[in-house]
């Protein structure tokens, strides 16, 4: 099974979750309101608590031999830091638990954790609590699993599945290429474009996320519970990095760029030095047989839904 | 080197983390009290969010020969829940960052998040978010990483550094056996007592922990930057499980009980039903060459500082 079906079968058993949890499990991150807390816009129903855990495994998310610590530790968070500026978020505070190889030195495991703690600072998520284990096995694999709390705006936050039809669709940056280049192990999260775009927007910032496996499958991702809409791209507008095409562009991931739906109407070009692109619409599904995410280029449709990268279980 | 001393040189170089960490790593749980947010006590300086993350690691942590994974799931969520009861605490929300070998069926997995659902929500505690990878290799540990927010009530929460001379220590319930007798699986986590004792005796309190890795060296970290203070423990009245002495019940550790210091005067007998023995003071230590921990058996003095389980690295 996929880790990702497993995960949605887990929590759809979960019961008794409260009036508390706004937004649970099955987006970047849930939204909490504890009863008794006040934090800025809670009264007015929109602000909140965020929190989400990501984890990165070696043999799974990375390899040793094709990055340094310090790199595999400005990774681990900054993908969890993607997560928050996917909800509009202010960050707070991280957490970490790592487990280590028993060959790993002491001088190492510092190292991982000074990248880690550089990007959590650098984005006033203090690492404020952690823990540390060492494996029996020097087969077994370094691990590290990231917490973030973080703070819904006044605007609240932005959850995954908003979309409507007639929104249009945005992206921030240029797609493609992460892995060959590099990309992916010093990308910046877009917290500060997120929080400056969703005060722009305000309301008619419908739904977000941030591209980690694919434009195609995390497109997918945010209608899938919509058999009613459809989500158009145009090939020609999409922005991709020099001497990708878009089928890489849809399909490699790893480009930690938001992709946001938006009501129609004006769209700044760009935030804070990043550009903003325009790529297509969200439109009436014409039969639930349709597929969910296509892109058009030179007047032929192609199905992208599936195209991404998915955890195999 | 041991893991917790790693940890602490992995801390002892982290700056910048700001006014908001009242309480930072080292402790049972971080306290923060994020600019703007308005929590019960936060405005009279005594309240905030609490955070901490703790992992299981098969091999390190628990044996799947030895236990079921429903008691692995209920063991793993206990654990997390005893250091909010050691901080005073309310628990409030949790996360759960999962990697399954791949030998693992959906069965077991659903299992082991069923266990860790129940014994969270049974505490107010909802697993509002998780992650989920399986391992490339069968030969790769199960490893639970569980995050949990709690709230600090009115009163504050309990540091684990704040021991004075003059304090009585009391412990909760019983020590010793909970390996052989099983305990260490099916152990109900203190929360409700330590909020109503935390209540009762307002700013005595002075300093809590859980019981994890033997009385011994947990009541000695709570003292280790303190060399003008000692630890007496009268062996007579220990509370030990039957069939238990005293050597056993300091060292054995996996109890979860709480052990607290408290400024002279009453103490309530009980708590829900849980016993709350005075087995101790905390006094001026005669020299820093004295132990930090000793225990008074039929007039002679033992050190005990070191006794209990401590991780390698």
């Amino acid at each position: 099974m996929h880790e990702r079906e497993l995960l949605r079968r887990i929590f759809d058993v979960s019961t008794g979750q409260g009036p508390e949890v706004v937004i649970g499990p099955g987006d970047d991150m849930a939204l909490l309101r504890p009863a008794g807390w006040c934090l800025p816009g809670t009264e007015q129903g929109s602000g909140g608590v965020l929190l989400a855990v990501d984890q990165v495994i070696e043999g799974v998310h990375f390899l040793r031999s094709s990055a340094t610590l310090s790199q595999i530790g400005h990774k681990a968070m900054a993908r969890c830091l993607s997560d928050v500026a996917a909800m509009a978020g202010k960050p707070r505070a991280s957490l970490v638990a790592a487990s280590l190889p028993p060959s790993m030195s002491d001088d190492d495991a510092m190292g991982l954790f000074a990248a880690m703690r550089e990007t959590a600072e650098s984005f006033h998520a203090p690492i404020v609590g952690g823990d540390l284990a060492v494996h029996r096995s020097r087969e077994h694999p370094l691990t590290c699993s990231i917490t973030i709390m973080a703070e819904a705006t006044a605007h609240g936050a932005v959850s995954r599945f908003g979309a409507r039809s007639g929104d249009l669709v945005c992206v921030t940056g240029a797609l493609g290429g992460s892995l060959d280049s590099g990309r992916h192990l010093d990308f910046v999260p877009r917290i500060g474009e997120s929080i400056m775009l969703h005060a722009i927007l305000g309301d008619r910032m419908h739904a977000m996320i941030d591209l980690s496996d694919g434009l195609g499958i995390d497109v997918s991702r945010m209608v899938e519970d919509r058999d009613d809409l459809q989500v158009r791209i145009d090939a020609g507008t999409l922005p991709c990095h020099e001497g990708v095409d878009w089928r890489a562009a849809v399909s490699e991931g790893e480009d930690y760029e938001l992709l946001c739906m938006v009501a129609p109407g004006d769209v700044p070009e760009s935030m804070l030095g990043c550009p903003l692109t325009v790529i297509g619409e969200v439109v009436a599904r014409p039969d639930p047989e349709c597929p969910t995410v296509v892109i058009c280029s030179e007047g032929v449709e192609h199905d992208v839904s599936s195209l991404g990268w998915e955890h195999q279980a």
